[in-house]
């Protein structure tokens, strides 16, 4: 059966969501889960639930990489931290994945640390699959490396197009660059030599898109920085929650329109559904040797449900070593 | 009366929604427009107005820098190019402002050049009103300077301060800087030493903000490179319109909801002037020694009324003379 170390400390709302995200993934999937942190918080929480399932199991780790800390210093320093206790149940194969809804940073430098690098990545990315007008596309990097160089963004086109490709089923995923003009000779000297690099890689690349493209569908890979996708990311999720805020704001200023918003709300919940990242459940840290998918902070039960789901179909379907191969024969 | 320069040829549906903005502001506002472009295209558009006003003339220059051109190639080798026929316009006195929705890098290296800079400015940032939770706010820069250095988004943050307060009527504009965190050591080299630069400085500065609190209105004045602003900004206006797509999509698909939508009809209406940045109208790119509003390419003939009312404003209310009086006093 395949096994997934789950952070259980890692959160806003941990331990609480992330447990009963664990025990609704064990539940529904064919998975052990094997929850890290420390031992008394997630048993207080375990015992609210009701018969809880057998292949769900607490392993103790001491501490906790704090939000505030500075990511390699707090991985360092706390050798006993859930997420290092998590990464290093991989390292010693007692587990197939990591999910983590605690410090990204932290996630990233122990997963990089103790599992090391797929042969052929400089810098692991973060990938995450979101709703566009014409189904779903991914985009990579969203906040693993907010230090990139050319030749990272062009492994993470070459990651985000397996991804693309094994997990969305997209053939031959089109590839483009997030920059701020449709030509080649737009953006800084760092953009044209991505540009230069992506399109003498085998990928299909489409050129540069700009931030209006993005939720069109016209392209299944959108590739960029750390530090850029990051803010897209979080300037998304803000920007439907305060559309929906002013919307019912509006709403309220008459009875006809408040009778209107009653017949629409079936439709708005199924758009709120579409449109939830929740449902795709957490976003892959790619180019390690090993899996490891980060959520949000702010994850709910559901959240981490889904995220335990797809580090599943990770294992399964060999996305890694998938990568792999591709980038040691684009060499 | 103030005099306001507008590059006719500029825009996706130049010169036509050009001439229409320029004639209804030249109707509205006690303003003298000077349309700067091919005056048989021009005279052709202004044909068919019934009687266009007699505040509104012509100037003619022979060429147009394209939007494929490298921005300082084309301002330098087109002499008599709209852009810097409307830039010597105001260079000579002849007019107080210039409003283009043609190639940004074209109008901001035509007016730097030609105008050069404010004292205590390195390089103009383009700043950009837009609308949040609470009211409206500023973010600046949007695109004028894709290679910013920490004292440059220093001098955004004073200049986009300013616009807040005499444009906007915001008493001690609150600035945030766009991170990828909150805490002061999250980010990239470059954004720490940005976020030591305004905390020493006297702006009232709330410190790092993420993507997610654009649109709260926490913050009066967001301040960013613009490579990163020009993508935030078109991924804003792009998931305004998907969401919008999308809605309507969903609405179709039962007679009941369908109903519903007729009655929120209104209030959705409502909502999206409310979002509308056309009703703002234009980008000032500040820094520079003299008045030029930027409009988005697609620019509609209200958006262009509104950049020309804007212009207006900025002669009205010497932005300029205080910004100067500002960071003269900073040093």
């Amino acid at each position: 059966m395949i096994k997934v170390a789950v952070d259980g400390m890692g959160g806003d709302h941990a331990p609480r969501a992330v447990v009963d995200g664990a025990v609704r993934a064990a539940r529904e999937y064919d998975i052990e889960i094997i929850l890290v942190g420390h031992k008394d918080l997630l048993q207080k929480e375990l015992a609210r639930v009701p018969s809880p399932p057998l292949n769900l199991k607490v392993h103790h780790a001491e501490e906790v990489v704090d939000m505030a800390e500075p990511a390699t210093m707090g991985v360092r320093k706390k050798r006993d931290s859930s997420i290092r206790v998590a990464v290093d149940l991989v390292k010693r194969k007692e587990a197939d994945a990591i999910v983590s809804a605690g410090h990204t940073g932290a996630a990233v430098v122990a997963t990089t640390l103790s599992l090391g690098l797929l042969e052929g990545v400089a810098r692991p990315g973060i990938a995450i699959a979101y709703p566009t007008l014409n189904g779903s596309s991914v985009i990579i990097d969203i906040g693993a490396n907010i230090d990139a160089k050319p030749e990272h963004l062009l492994q993470y086109a070459v990651m985000g197009s397996t991804f693309a490709n094994i997990i969305l089923h997209k053939k031959e995923p089109r590839v483009g660059l997030l920059n701020i003009g449709e030509e080649e000779s737009k953006g800084p000297d760092f953009m044209k030599e991505t540009h230069r690099l992506i399109e003498e890689s085998p990928l299909n690349f489409m050129g540069n898109i700009e931030g209006k493209d993005i939720f069109s569908g016209d392209v299944d890979v959108v590739v960029c920085d750390g530090f850029v996708g990051n803010i897209v990311l979080k300037v998304t999720e803000s920007l439907a929650e305060s559309t929906n805020i002013l919307l019912r704001r509006e709403l309220k200023q008459s009875v006809l329109s408040m009778m209107g918003a009653m017949l629409i709300k079936p439709t708005l919940s199924r758009l709120k559904r579409r449109l939830d990242y929740t449902e795709f459940g957490g976003a892959p840290l790619l180019g390690v040797n090993g899996i490891c998918i980060i959520c949000h902070g702010s994850s709910s039960a559901k959240a981490i449900k889904n995220a335990i789901r797809v580090a599943g179909e990770f294992v399964k379907f060999n996305v890694n070593e998938k990568i792999q191969t591709i980038l040691s024969s684009k060499r």
